[in-house]
């Protein structure tokens, strides 16, 4: 026996076509498994009249979006237009309609995700967002499910493909910054205007869904501190390389043991050993750590047409499942965060320096440390005379005793200039 | 509202002792997210007098197994028993009692599993067993539900860590394979009888459990073609790192286009550069392959009481919650498999063997290459005079014109010895 399920779809850019023939080509198969027939029957998009290299009719396109959020005649729908107004009341307007939704929209789920997480469960149906974070990846699915009674402690993300593209080839090729990002341009892995990416803002959206997933938090883009990668060097990356690390822009969420939540994305020396150091090019990953599963990490494509419409498509099987049993999942209930502040966090550094080559310039420098209480894990002199540069790892220390210690280092007369601080994935 | 759940749990070894102390850490936690409580009630065991490392009144132990599957004041049933029977009887008694069963049992699931899926989906029961592979990691959800719209083409997976163990060794220290066997005996993470590991047999059953799920197929452990690590050499592995590749033993599944499929468990040489490359020491990953995802990874302890209890947890959640919504998550239909025998598969592969160093050698071995139909990728020679060895590392062939190729060198008059066929991971 087969129950039909008509599929409204909200979009119909790279990952909508996408989906759209990934439909087409799997509908049979997905019958056959399921029982469930899927059908795009609606296909709201600006502009009806354009050619898209779809396999549908002229009459399932329509400007109406609206039209297609309320009609009897759609069982689903699945927001592919991105952005928050007006994708978040379309939403709301679905789901009060009783048909699931499905989204890949990280900029709406960053910002109002929990009040639409709160509008589903109340009225009973599926909100669901694989697609919104890690493209491919199904760890949103891992954190909802299969990580529910897990003690959670921090998930670390290479989650912007744009950025991991750029530290490989600077990486591997030993390019700077601006090369590589000229050719991550050329190749279609950046936009012409590359801010989003390169400053952590796409990453910290994504982050923001970790943590609000992983922590049953609210956890909001605007939480998030950021710094991006446009002030990693080629030599940075030499160095770390030297002391056996990667550079790694991370989206990181954590939670400490009395609650509170710290998210941030920055760039990270990661160990070569460590796993997430082996993800290359425009890969994504997420490494998740708690305390009975220990580590886990899940790899993919972060993005692209193709890849997402397969997180999209999985989701719709699930909704309309759900759907045709009249049950859906539970996306719970989600505390008041206590954002800790960046200068509260806590990680390991590692603070380069430019110094005078002199008797007694090292006791001078520990000292500033030792009077912030950052202890030194690892030092050691790079060059001689006039090119003499310290360069220290510390043990885990906070941000604000690593900042105090960076203004003092600044003054002391010995020292000619610190080099940016990095913060190290320890081992 | 507070829903009390009834765990009885079988069986309480290694993992469910870890499991005993998981629930009881979390179930606060688990109550605020999801309303139940999940409370371990009965834990059946062979010697209710011995003592064992967990929180429990003694009334909770019971010798009598078919009473806790039998008894109406248990919800949800746990199997950690492990073997074929009893545990397939008690399992089936407790789908038809109406009580959910999660278990970790892959020798159970790699040779009646698609009888007890049956059984599970005619009662509309939950049956759920994602620790039954690789541990913590959870794959088998991601299989189950994230990838049901996706043709999956091939799994392959590190799925024993006490071989990915010794071979880490080999290949980070040199060792040579007794030594890394005795290493890892004498860290706990092999066996005094290591034969279930190092042969293939462990990974051979996980290979037949994801074969089923991906494929939807009917795929016991008697179907997969295995081959152990006994005979590599540390000589193999510096080879193959000169060459730009590590050995890993994997479990293959894969689908063909006429819907045939290949199961097998193999040492195989990985480029440096694949995900599975950088996976050490026990870790174990999946990596999974599709026509629309492209490439993913799950990587994490594939073994271990608190890894594998967090996996259990996982699905004994998702259990309960179906319980108490009266749903299930249906596992389908498998259909008879046509299992592609190890001479019909396809693999690029490489040979080496040691020759001797006169004119005319290599047009000779070539030719017997030509004669069979294999295409060479690569070829180069190892050391002069009485030590010329020569390696070829092929495009993809078929293994049966592979063992012809092999069978003619060996008769070959300027071929001294082949070496070990080794199957290569094309990059």
């Amino acid at each position: 026996m087969t129950t039909q399920i008509r599929l409204g779809v909200l979009g119909c850019g790279n990952v909508g076509a996408a989906f759209v023939r990934l439909v087409a080509d799997q509908s049979e198969s997905i019958e056959s498994r399921t029982g469930l027939r899927l059908v795009v029957t609606q296909v709201a998009v600006r502009d009806v009249s354009a050619d898209r290299d779809v396999d549908l009719p002229r009459g399932a396109f329509t400007a109406d979006a609206q039209g297609v959020v309320t009609d009897p005649e759609v069982d689903l729908v699945v927001e592919l237009i991105g952005g928050i107004d007006p994708a978040r009341q379309l939403i709301d307007t679905a789901l009060r309609n009783g048909k699931p939704v499905v989204t890949a929209n990280k900029e709406l789920l960053a910002n109002v995700g929990t009040e639409l997480f709160h509008t589903a469960d109340e009225v009973g149906i599926d909100l669901l967002f694989e697609a919104a974070v890690a493209g491919g990846i199904p760890v949103i699915r891992a954190l909802r499910e299969s990580l529910r009674g897990e003690p959670v402690t921090r998930v670390m993300g290479i989650i912007n493909g744009t950025t991991n593209f750029i530290l490989t080839k600077m990486t591997e090729e030993g390019a700077e910054y601006e090369a590589a990002l000229a050719e991550a341009q050329s190749l279609g892995f950046a936009e012409s205007d590359p801010t989003a990416d390169v400053e952590g803002y796409d990453a910290g959206a994504k982050a923001a869904i970790i943590a609000t997933i992983s922590f049953g938090a609210k956890v909001v883009a605007g939480d998030v501190y950021h710094e991006g990668i446009t002030r990693i060097s080629a030599a940075d990356i030499a160095m770390a390389r030297r002391l056996g690390y990667v550079v790694k822009l991370l989206g990181i969420a954590e939670s400490d043991e009395a609650g509170g939540i710290a998210v941030r994305v920055h760039p990270a020396l990661v160990p070569t050993h460590h796993p997430l150091a082996s993800v290359r090019e425009s890969y994504n990953a997420v490494f998740v750590e708690g305390t009975a599963v220990g580590s886990l990490m899940f790899y993919g494509r972060g993005a692209g047409g193709s890849p997402t419409a397969s997180a999209v498509l999985g989701d719709v099987i699930d909704g309309a499942v759900n759907l045709v049993k009249g049950t859906h999942g539970s996306l719970g209930t989600f505390a008041r965060a206590t954002i800790l502040p960046i200068e509260e966090t806590f990680a390991e550094y590692l603070l380069s320096m430019d110094v005078a080559d002199r008797p007694g310039v090292l006791h001078a420098v520990t000292g500033v440390f030792a009077r912030n209480g950052v202890s030194i894990r690892a030092a050691e002199q790079e060059g001689n005379g006039p090119d003499a540069r310290l360069v220290f790892i510390t043990h885990v220390a906070q941000e604000k005793a690593v900042q105090a210690t960076v203004r003092e280092l600044r003054d002391l007369d010995v020292v000619l200039s610190v080099g940016d601080v990095l913060r190290v994935i320890g081992s």
